[in-house]
């Protein structure tokens, strides 16, 4: 991670891609949103979807994997430089979340994630809060998912 | 699913409880969440988090699973006193989510569903919108998390 001070609003980060299997839709539909229309094909042709399409915290949780891998290979390569990495707290929550589309079987999502907000708390002296923007994109270039997310990430030391 | 019209604000419903066991969140975190808080007893002890804890995803995930099954009881409940069922549309999204405070293994949460709003839209004809704010509260009567999710009801014919 890299400090706070040093993130700057519009710096934007591309995660990397899903694709949604029918197999993986209806396995996590199974554990944790057993609605017919992410489980069944014939239930979702009936349904107001009109197929199988990817329960809607799928489409987040995929984004949160991406998400924690590019942290993961980021804070390798700064490791890797000798840097000194950036502590990331935890996050307070998220807002305005928009599922603009269904992710139907076979479609596969672009995500990336863009710093949209970033505020300095006065409840976490030496931390402070990044918003960033996060969305999900299908192989059409249409807008599947948005998000703003929030985590308090360090400041750079004696950063004021 | 009762109609739009026949929610009330102020209509509260528990959904039921989750045991977090250490398994679940690591199986969980292996798949969607893989930070080292929420994958190894050790690491977690090391961390801000201070022990093993879910991944928020993980909460919300949860709390959807029971959703849903609170559902399709219902439904079938009213199917089997000769009741009509509304139609459940898809959700626009959610907000305001809040994770308040970490869920550790062992925690069992509580969840509930209270109607905050409802509101007729014109671009649906024949639906309505019920914002719900959904919470999870611990063993020990702390909230952990809140959200405001959203979802579109059918109403009942002739309504306006």
């Amino acid at each position: 991670m890299r400090y706070f001070d040093d993130l700057q609003v519009g710096d934007r980060i591309e995660l990397g891609t899903h694709l949604f299997t029918a197999e993986d839709i209806k396995t996590f539909a199974s554990q944790y949103d057993p609605q017919p229309f992410h489980m069944d094909e014939a239930a979702a042709a009936r349904s107001h979807f009109g197929a199988l399409c990817a329960s809607g915290w799928h489409t987040i949780a995929a984004w949160m994997r991406l998400r924690v891998l590019y942290a993961q290979r980021e804070d390798a390569e700064r490791l890797a430089r000798g840097e000194v990495l950036a502590k990331l707290g935890p996050s307070p929550g998220f807002r305005e979340l928009k599922w603009l589309r269904p992710v139907y079987a076979g479609d596969t999502i672009t995500y990336a994630s863009e710093v949209a907000e970033k505020r300095v708390t006065r409840s976490r002296p030496g931390w402070g809060i990044i918003f960033a923007r996060n969305t999900g994109t299908n192989q059409r270039g249409e807008l599947v998912m948005s998000f703003i997310g929030s985590g308090f990430v360090e400041r750079r030391p004696g950063a004021t």
